[in-house]
C-alpha cells in the first residue's frame, strides 16, 4: 500500500473519476470541491463506469485549500480557463519535495505551475478519458480512461522515465487505471494536440460531432490539413510527429464511435472553452519560433468569438 | 426611349428589382418566373423600396424561357447555385449580337455564359443591393442598389468602356439605378470578393451580423487577414488590390448598419448556398496559378460541410 496521500484539485468529471478510483483502492485522496461540496461531504460520490460502478459513502471534502492537508501528490484536474486560480490553490496544498501531477488538456501547462511552486517535481498527464459529471457527486464513465504521464523539466527537456513517474504510475496501476510512461512529456502534448486541435475546434464551430467531421470529404480534408499544421508547430519545438501519426489518428476516428467533443460539451453548456490552452498556447509556441499555424490561428479567432459571445 | 428589350432570367430580390425598375422607366421587360408564376401573372409586381414604393399592376410574366420572344439584353440573375441551368435557359431567348447581363455573386461566372452562347455581347454586373422577396411578386428594397459594369473578353482582358456599356447603362440609370462602369470586369468582380468572402463566409459560419464580426478584435483581425488573401488571389491573375482599398472595406462595414448578409439570409433560409461561385471558383483560379488561399480554403470546406448537411 502506498503511503502517498493525493489532492483533487477539481472534482469534476475528470478529477472526481480518478479521485474515487485513487480512493477507492486504498488511498489517502483529499478532494477539493466547489459547487457540489456541501453535496459531496454528506453524501460522497457515485462513479457510473464502463468498469463497473461503485459508491464511496465517505470522502474527504474541502471548499477551500487552506484546510487542506499538505500532500504528496497535488492533482490539478481544474479546466484550464481556471488556471488564474493556481498561484493561490496550490502552495498551501503541496508538500515540499512534493508531487504537482498536471492533468489538463492543451500546451505550456506545466509551465505555468513551474512558475508558481519550487521544490516539486511536475509530472504532466495526458488523458484519454471519456467521463461526464451529470450530477452534484455523481460521475458517468463513458469510455477510456488511460493516462500518458511525462516529467517535466524547464523548456521542456526530455527527463526519461523517473522514478517518481514510476511511483504515481503504480498508485494509478493498482487503482485500475492503464498508465503508459513517455520519456518526453511535450512530443506527448503535441501528439495529444494532433487530435484535439481539430476535432474539439471544428465541432464547436459547425456544431458537429466526430462523425459528421470525418463523412464529409471536405471537412475531413479539413481536418487533415489542420493536422499538418499541428505537426508543422510540433517541429518548431523539435519534435517530430510522423505521418503515419496522422493517418492512423484518422482511422481511429472514423472507427470511433459518434462522439461530442469536450470543447463541445463545455460550449452546449455554455462553459468557457479552453480556447487559449489547446489553440493559442500552441500558436504563441510557433509564432515564437517564426512560423505562422495559419489554419489553427483561423480556428482559434473563430473559437474565441464564439467563446466570447456565448460562452 | 431606348429600343431594347429585356429579358430577366430570376424574377427574385434582384432581378425582381432591377426588372420592375426598368419596366417603370417605360422599357419591355418579360420576366421569368417559377414558383411566383400564377401570382405575378395575375397580380404583377410591388416593389417596397426606401426610394419610393411602387406597383406595376401588369408584366410580362412567363414560366417557360421557350414562350419568351428573344431580347436585346437577357439579364442574368439567378443564384448561380442555378447555373446548371443556363444551357438550356439562355440560347432560346437571347438574340443574335444581343447582351448577356450578369449579375451574379463571385467569380468566372461570365466564363461559363460564354461557352454557352455565341456571338453576343457578355456583360459582368457587380450589384451593391440590398433587397428581399417577402412574398409572391413582393420585393422589399433595403439599401443601396448600384451596379458596376464591365465587358467580359475571353481570359478576361480588359475591354476598356465599350458602346455596349454605355448603352445598357444609359438604360438604368435613366430607370434610377445608379451605375459605374468599370474598364477591367475581373479587377472589380476580385475586388467585390474582398468583402464578399470574409463577410458572408463567417457569418453563416459563425451564425454572425457583420457589426458582432467587427466588434470582436479576433474576428476583426480574421476579416482581415482574409482580405489580403482575396488580394494574393487577385494578384494571381495579375490584378492589384491597394491596402488601402482593403482599410476602405474594414472602415465602412464598421459605420454600416448591421447587416445580415446575403448568404447568411440564403443559410437561414435552407436555400443552396452560393459556395462555388464566391469561395470555389477563386480557390480554384489560385491554385491553377500556383497558389494555395489557406485561409479562404479552409471557409470553403467549413461552409460545403454547412450547405451539404443544412442546405
Amino acid at each position: 500500500m502506498s503511503e502517498r496521500s493525493y489532492a483533487i484539485l477539481g472534482t469534476g468529471a475528470l478529477g472526481g473519476f480518478y479521485g474515487a478510483k485513487l480512493q477507492k483502492a486504498g488511498l489517502n485522496v483529499h478532494f477539493l470541491l466547489r459547487s457540489d461540496y456541501e453535496y459531496v461531504k454528506k453524501s460522497g460520490l457515485l462513479v457510473e463506469s464502463i468498469d463497473g460502478d461503485f459508491t464511496l459513502t465517505q470522502v474527504n471534502a474541502y471548499d477551500d485549500v487552506a484546510k487542506m492537508p499538505q500532500c504528496d501528490v497535488v492533482v490539478v484536474s481544474l479546466k484550464t480557463t481556471q488556471n488564474h486560480l493556481l498561484p493561490q490553490m496550490l502552495p498551501p496544498v503541496v508538500k515540499e519535495n512534493g508531487v504537482v501531477l498536471v492533468l489538463q488538456n492543451g500546451l505550456a501547462v506545466e509551465e505555468e505551475v513551474a512558475k508558481i511552486v519550487d521544490n516539486v517535481t511536475i509530472i504532466g498527464g495526458l488523458c484519454f478519458l471519456c467521463s461526464n459529471k451529470v450530477a452534484a457527486g455523481h460521475i458517468s464513465h463513458l469510455d477510456y480512461g488511460q493516462i500518458t504521464l511525462g516529467e517535466y523539466a524547464a523548456n521542456y527537456n526530455p527527463m526519461g522515465i523517473t522514478p517518481r513517474m514510476q511511483q504515481i504510475a503504480d498508485d494509478f496501476t493498482n487503482a485500475g487505471i492503464a498508465i503508459e510512461l513517455t520519456e518526453d512529456l511535450l512530443l506527448g502534448r503535441w501528439k495529444k494536440l494532433v487530435w484535439n486541435i481539430p476535432y474539439n475546434g471544428l465541432s464547436v464551430i459547425l456544431n458537429a460531432r466526430t462523425d459528421e467531421l470525418m463523412a464529409n470529404m471536405h471537412t475531413r480534408e479539413l481536418v487533415e490539413q489542420v493536422m499538418y499544421e499541428v505537426s508543422a508547430g510540433a517541429k518548431t519545438a523539435g519534435r517530430v510527429i510522423a505521418e503515419s501519426f496522422i493517418q492512423t489518428m484518422l482511422d481511429y476516428t472514423v472507427k470511433m464511435k459518434p462522439y461530442r467533443t469536450s470543447m463541445k460539451i463545455d460550449y452546449d453548456e455554455r462553459r468557457p472553452l479552453e480556447v487559449e490552452a489547446i489553440f493559442g498556447n500552441p500558436l504563441r509556441k510557433a509564432e515564437a519560433a517564426g512560423v505562422d499555424l495559419r489554419l489553427i490561428r483561423c480556428l482559434y479567432q473563430q473559437l474565441k468569438f464564439l467563446d466570447m459571445r456565448d460562452g
